[in-house]
């Protein structure tokens, strides 16, 4: 998505080389219109898909959850919770994630009651890296008899192992925008073109 | 908002004549075409007033600012985090609020870039109850130098002193649904007719 890149390179700060901060429109600061519009693209990205239900974690993810499922015609979302302990409750689906970034272990987890069996899940999320966020949201799909359908993110790093790791478990994947390294502390996209290639 | 009244009677569950909780299209799953409506009506309510950015706080906050922001015409949206521990740091606006729900203080922040001075504000939130939150908030806006034009919010506990607080203190409040008090467990609404009567 043309505009998300160009909206990085100006507004994105890169940390060493390795941490992309988007706080001016994603992660602090929204900005509702590209929202919107980042949820256009992943819902026309999906339009061959059947999709019962959005499915994504707190914080940033429900946003753009929202976006997309607006753009699908109002289909329910519901975001998973993440807590720093694991506190295994009966009326909930409840993984373990590791987080790469913090480098701690968090709990998410989601009332059974609002992720029925059998239906087709979307995850959405803001980022994918190492894939470990997905690979939890999928687990809780799978504790509760549905089926992911694919995933969708608003930035994928591909030098991470997100992306691999999905589509060797047989998910799909898709980006609205890819950044294959940080150079000089600048992104530099995979072209949607080249990605699918690949 | 008659509709949400409907809901929260309909989906809404009230513990111990005491909480509300309503995960079922708020605050865990979403209803997408309920938010957008909720976003328009506090949009109404506001049309007024000129306003230059929304400010909320995570989590569920988020969606509802997002709607608000829309039905506005995109003005920008900015939500405060919650952290557990008073860490001051000089890029950002910090405050401390005490949460009466979770019996703990948190410190709610907002990064100086992403909150400019001289702008009218209008708080959204999901709820009010003691007015904690919003009183956070408001204390960013003028930490930044800027004006708070109104707080906005889905559901209202009229039995709690927020609403009072607010409006002692000059700020305008605005709410989809006011609770005057549960009994048996059921919500009772306050009509909007009479609570701008008194």
């Amino acid at each position: 998505m043309l505009e998300l890149e160009n909206r990085i390179k100006k507004d994105g700060r890169v940390i060493d080389n390795r941490i992309l901060k988007v706080d001016s429109f994603l992660n602090h600061q929204l900005d509702p219109a590209l929202l919107t519009r980042m949820g256009q693209e992943l819902a026309r990205l999906y339009a061959d898909t059947a999709i019962d239900r959005i499915v994504t974690i707190e914080t940033s993810g429900i946003a753009v959850a929202y976006a997309v499922a607006m753009a699908m015609g109002n289909i329910p979302v519901v975001f998973a919770r993440k807590k720093r302990s694991l506190l295994s409750v009966d009326d909930q689906y409840v993984t373990s994630v590791y987080s790469y970034t913090k480098e701690e272990e968090y709990t998410a987890s989601i009332s059974r009651q609002y992720l029925p069996a059998r239906e087709n899940i979307l995850i959405i999320d803001d980022f994918l890296a190492s894939g470990a966020a997905a690979l939890g949201l999928i687990r809780l799909v799978q504790q509760a008899g549905s089926r992911t359908a694919g995933i969708g993110v608003v930035i994928e790093k591909t030098f991470q192992p997100g992306r691999a790791t999905l589509e060797q478990a047989g998910y799909r994947v898709e980006a609205l925008a890819s950044i294959e390294s940080f150079t000089d502390n600048q992104p530099i996209f995979t072209s949607s073109h080249v990605r699918r290639k690949t």
